[in-house]
């Protein structure tokens, strides 16, 4: 993500995922809601696909800055369970328009190959930390503690959970640690 | 879901949400794709609120057929993998279907207030099952429980994640209990 230019386009593309879902996506939505002469949008993205993938980095851009909060260590429950928090609230629309990106990537197979590249960056995060807390499967344990995080995510945005606390969501890592470290 | 027409309608429904996505779904795509007359499916739901929450309503019943096989007690766990795997494997259109629902829920109020009527009933029996196994916090253990699941599953159908073995959904289960039933 380079220009300043496809920053903004990638910010308005995410809102609108949010917003107005997959069908609301156009080249034309962009432009306008960004405030962006027509066409501009299309001279960054030619394509549909292009448009998606140029989303899909910003997202991976701005959800890593949330997540880069997550420390190994004693801080790490409490690291998680901030990120967490972040995820669902103040980033609440990077949230879902991801879930509206991985969804399409189940039928774009270019969509596909950078959504799991950006996504296997937060697995090897997740059992090298694992690793270093003394996991006896990390490979495994680090596949599901991100699946557990992702399925929180989930819940509290789009699902039928309720929004859980930030104290909720400490004590939720403190036991999934619990269940798979040797006491 | 009464008339077997309706049926048709939401399976129909169901697939093309899962290979074409909420742009894909129109009145006009039903009714090619179950090979009905042109205006049979807005015969029986006449809005696209009406189509969606007919699809919603028939995925529900082929869910809770799915996840009537968990059972409380010593077979809980196995029962939970067998479930969450049939969802990710055979019933893996029906589960993106769903999230394609969940997402459209966050901004249609009718849908979801559906969505969530639907997704309580799960919540309920985790909560009862958990209460049975000795839980010391079943509302919220039940609510995290019904969320890992749910990340499993997202993770292994529209994330970033590989296709977790029965046997690995077996040693996430077992964990999860291990790190919240008092040993």
């Amino acid at each position: 993500m380079t220009s300043q230019r496809a920053a903004l386009i990638g910010d308005t593309a995410i809102a609108i995922l949010a917003e107005r879902g997959m069908r609301g996506l156009t080249h034309r939505a962009v432009d306008e809601a960004a405030g962006l002469p027509t066409g501009s949008t299309s001279n960054h993205a030619r394509t549909r696909a292009a448009l998606l993938e140029l989303t899909l980095a910003r997202l991976a851009d701005l959800e890593e800055a949330n997540f880069q909060r997550t420390t190994p260590g004693p801080d790490f429950v409490d690291s998680m369970a901030d990120a967490l928090h972040h995820a669902i609230t103040i980033d609440r629309a990077h949230t879902i328009a991801r879930y509206e990106l991985a969804l399409e990537a189940t039928r774009r197979p270019e969509l596909r190959k950078l959504y799991d590249a950006l996504g296997h960056r937060f697995r090897t995060t997740a059992i090298t930390l694992l690793t270093a807390a003394g996991s006896p499967d990390p490979v495994r344990h680090g596949h599901q503690l991100v699946a557990y995080a992702e399925g929180l995510l989930f819940d509290a945005t789009a699902g039928a959970g309720q929004t859980p606390t930030r104290d909720d969501l400490h004590k939720a890592f403190t036991e999934i640690l619990a269940g798979i470290l040797p006491g």
